[in-house]
Parts: C-alpha cells; sequence; structure tokens
C-alpha cells in the first residue's frame, strides 16, 4: 500500500527535496533541511494489549525518532495525535512521562497534539534537522560497503514471542527482552552524518529492511548471519535453539536498530561517533540477491526464512 | 485533557516558536517559519460509517489545511498516516484522489505515510510556511474588534442531523448539507495575514471556538445571533425552525469556516483577499464573557445553549 501511495504523490514543490519512500522525507522552506516522519501505533498490533501508558508514550516516540536517526537527522520537533477509550488524566500523565523518558536527553520539543476518543492508537510525527548532502539514504548503498548494525538483533521478537507463549520458542517470560520490545532505544543516528552511505531503521525485521536498502540501491548483499549481534538476554532464552535466534534476529520486528552501510575504513570512526556497539554482519555486492552464510561455511538464499520480516498486516502475536 | 497535555509540554527549543495551545505550533528552523498541526480523523466519531474513501481523504487534508488557514499559514507539506480494516487497492486511489482534491490548486506536497491495520481512521500533520509578525494567534483579540465568520455556518451540525434522522431536526436528508460535512471548504486564511488579529476554524462549534479567541485573549463578546450567515440549504431545510437554526449554527461543529477578530476599518480589504462570504457578526468587549442578542432585541447568555460545542467526545450522531 505504501508503494501504491507513494507512486501517486511525486513531489511538485521545488523546495522538497525528498517525498514518500525513504525513512524520512525531506523539506527545504529555509536555510536548513528538515527530515519528517510520521508512524502509527495501534494497541495490539504494534503493542501488546495491556500495555503501560508509559511505554505506550515511549514507544510512539521511540520509533519515530528511529527514523529521523536512520537518515542521520537531529530530532527537534514531535506532534503526538492520541485516540484513547476514554479521558484518564493518570493515563495521559503517564504517556507524556514515557515519551519525555524517550527523548532523552535530546532536545525535542512536542509542538502539537490532538485528542480523540477511539481505539488506543498514537500517531507521531517528527521533524529533525539534517544535512542533505552528508545524509543517508537508502539508495545510496555501494557496492564493497561494510553492512553494520547497531546494538543487538531478535530482543524485540523475542520478548514478543514471550509475552504470546509462542509455541515454537521458548515460553518462559524475560522481563528485559519484553523491556527491548517496549522501549527500543533510538540510536544517535545524526552523529554519523557524512560516515555512512545508506540507513535504514530495523523495525520490520532485519532481511525486510536491508532488503529495502538493496532494492532502492539496485545492489545485493552477503550477510554472514552467526555474525548478528545477539543480547546475552536473547542468548540465554533461546539456549540451544539456534534456529530460533536465527529467525528472530532475520525477521523479528522491533528491534528499532539501525541497519547502515558504510566503507569498512569508516568503520571504527562511525562506531566511535555513535556511541553503542556496531558490528559488521555482512557486504554489500553487484550481484543482487541476498545471500547468507554461516561461520562454518553453509551458505543459503534468504528466502529459506519463509517470511522476510515482519508484516504489521498480520497477527501481531505471531510475526512468523 | 490538551489542556493538561499542553501544561506539560512548555517548549524549551530557542527555535520554537509557538507550542501546543493554538490551531498550530509554529516552528522557525532557517529563514521561514513553519506552522505545523495535526489532526486524527476516526470512522463514526469525525465522519458517518460509510463514509466514502474519496471523502475521507478529502476531510482528513480539509481540517488540518483550515487549521493552518486558521494561523494564515500557507499550507506547503502534508504527512498522512491511514489505519484501515484492510488493504484495498482502490479504496486507497480514492482516499488519495479525495486528498488531492482537498488540496486543489494549493501547492501542497504529500510527503510522509503511513499505513497499518487497524479501525479506520486517518492522521494528518500538515506544515505550512507564515510570517509570525502578521500571522492570527487565538490570544490577539482586541477590544472592539469585529467578529467575521467566512462561509455559512450550521451547514455540517444538519448535514450530520439529517443524516442521523436526529427527532429534533427535519429528517428529510439534505445532499448539499451532508456534502459540506463530508467535503468542508477550507478558506485560504494565508491571504489575511496582516489584516486580522485573531483566528480559529470553526471545527467544534462557533460558541466553542470563539469561546477559545476570548479565553486565550481576556476578552468579551457580543454576537447577534441573527446576524450568522446562513446558506439556502440551511434555511430550506430548517424551515420555519428559528430555534434549530440557531443551535445549529452556534454549536454545531464541522464547518471548517474561519472566525476571525479585525479592525472595522479592515473588513472590506479582508473579504476582498479572502474571495468568499466574510460576515460580521458581533464585536469583541472589555466585559467578559458572551453576551448573544437577536435582531429584535432580546439578550440572553450563551449559557443557554446547554452544550457549547461539538465535544468529539459525545456521541458524534448526537452533536447537541
Amino acid at each position: 500500500m505504501i508503494e501504491q501511495l507513494a507512486g501517486r504523490l511525486t513531489p511538485t514543490r521545488a523546495d522538497t527535496r525528498l517525498g514518500v519512500g525513504d525513512d524520512a522525507a525531506i523539506i527545504e522552506p529555509g536555510g536548513r533541511a528538515l527530515a519528517v516522519t510520521t508512524d502509527t501505533l495501534i494497541e495490539g498490533r504494534h503493542f501488546p494489549v495491556g500495555t503501560t501508558a508509559f511505554d505506550v508514550g515511549y514507544k510512539a516516540l521511540a520509533v519515530n525518532l528511529s527514523d529521523l536517526a536512520a537518515m542521520t537527522a537531529e530530532p527537534a520537533w514531535a506532534t503526538l495525535a492520541l485516540s484513547t477509550p476514554g479521558i484518564d488524566s493518570d493515563w495521559c500523565d503517564a504517556f507524556i512521562d514515557g515519551a519525555r523518558e524517550a527523548i532523552g536527553g535530546a532536545s525535542v520539543d512536542l509542538i502539537g497534539g490532538d485528542t480523540t476518543r477511539g481505539a488506543l492508537a498514537v500517531t507521531v510525527t517528527a521533524i529533525g534537522t539534517l544535512d542533505v548532502e552528508s545524509a543517508a539514504y537508502r539508495n545510496a548503498a555501494r557496492v564493497g560497503d561494510v553492512i553494520a548494525v547497531t546494538g543487538s538483533l531478535g530482543d524485540a521478537a523475542a520478548g514478543l514471542a514471550s509475552l504470546s507463549q509462542d509455541q515454537s520458542a521458548p515460553i518462559s517470560i524475560n522481563d528485559e527482552l519484553v523491556a527491548r520490545l517496549n522501549r527500543p532505544t533510538w540510536r544517535k543516528g545524526a552523529a554519523l552524518a557524512g560516515m555512512v552511505h545508506a540507513g535504514i531503521d530495523v523495525s520490520d525485521g532485519l532481511l525486510a529492511d536491508l532488503g529495502h536498502i538493496l532494492e532502492a540501491s539496485g545492489v545485493g548483499a552477503h550477510l554472514n548471519i552467526d555474525a548478528l549481534p545477539a543480547s546475552a538476554a536473547l542468548s540465554a532464552w533461546v539456549g540451544g535453539e539456534i534456529d530460533t535466534r536465527r529467525r528472530l534476529q532475520l525477521t523479528g520486528g522491533d528491534d528499532y536498530e539501525l541497519c547502515l552501510t558504510l566503507a569498512a575504513p569508516k568503520l571504527e570512526q562511525a562506531r566511535a561517533a555513535i556511541g553503542c556497539a556496531l558490528t559488521p554482519i555482512g557486504e554489500i555486492t553487484a550481484d543482487r540477491g541476498l545471500q547468507l552464510s554461516t561461520a562454518d561455511g553453509k551458505t543459503f538464499e534468504s528466502t529459506v526464512f519463509s517470511v522476510a520480516g515482519w508484516d504489521h498486516f498480520d497477527d501481531p502475536s505471531n510475526p512468523q
């Protein structure tokens, strides 16, 4: 549907630098370019039923700030459109507390709001500043680039699986993994401006999101799936179930880590700049397609993972 | 709830000129100031169940462009966050057609989108350019100002009442009135920059929305309720039911006309600039409160209208 919409939304204004199709649009109304992104979170789809108001507020901000980060934009403003089943002062207070917590030390003003009664849902629009020349774009991956990801992958999907008692995975609820689902860390991608070529945040799963970069850039990739960074919590939770770990890490959504491509010599500089783990997991190839290999030399096509991503139109309790 | 949120959302950035609390926020990232507004429309609340995709798209854009117009901002960009029960290509096409129709000849790019599955709802964020010195603000009404409204009032509420077979009003469905509900005209408020002091769009009903101006400006008003402009369709529909007409015009929402205050000598210039009817309906007074009078000299307090506005938390089929 996004593609259908995007095809009909070609910008016509001279001060629109980039329309629909990347993590954020870019407008240039005056001396500074702005990145603009919008994301809706719906109860039971983007966060589990029963998620606290604090966590709803937190996640609504985090996922949008993450989209800006994927462009290397510095977040500056956000609007909140909140639909709730009723007016509840305590709920709203906690919601704003969560939004503020997600913003953390960043200089982001919440400048607009709309509240209405309806099923619990939040739409945030976030606006950030960026430099269009040094920003990261989905279509900017270059052959030979290292592919790197921030932090660790698979935690959020494991947290959701633990909540939903997914029979194909361990069923113990792991608070640390659930916290990663409910309060995803948005990475400070603005610090990477000029160091990376392509960027995207991992919201739908690594294979799906990296796939967007490959398609937009007209390139392929090779991934070493044993290089995918796993948290200690995830490793402990999956135990010896290596296929479960791989599935969660490759197709699980909602991690909001950044997947970046950059020239290999820039890796150390980028790691120092972003201030979190930045793990090389593969490289961009001229051959189209996405080849996966394991440390012991087995290779296979990404299509062995039956669904290449987390489709929010599927049942959210069953992301496989 | 808005007030509660606003009290906790004090801007901290030097380039945020105005935060929550007016029709739009104002940011000034570079050489040009931007007005930003966001509004959610939910099926069964902001548009009747069964409204066409075209009309949903139309109204979602129109109500947001109207918020910009109330600040005298020139609309430039909008993002769409759409929640629908399923993917339907034809529906989306018609939705975009409607959005484009609402934009009309204005230079507005649709720069962002998000689609998800859920109850039918749309959140639009609109961004426009404005001059902060000449813009209209809710807190800028001056004693002695003429109060004027664009177009005509009460049509949308009459359209809704006709659809919902409201027993307190005529029950015939009037297509012209329903069209005013589904495809509200947003007025080209940008043309009024520098001519008006205070402005708001009539989304919740004249008494409620004018009340926001009075409260923010610390003033009162006198309204001549027989001066309220009524369309021929409304007059025909209500027939001799003058109390029904008054109720619809004073408390009915969703007209998206502009309610403005301005110095009397500016009225002709403003009327010529905006290119639609601009009717004086009263004046701003130093005495707080809102006094209503009829052409035959009767006066009464606005509180005789039991609910001062269209509360979207009430049953939308019963706006009284």
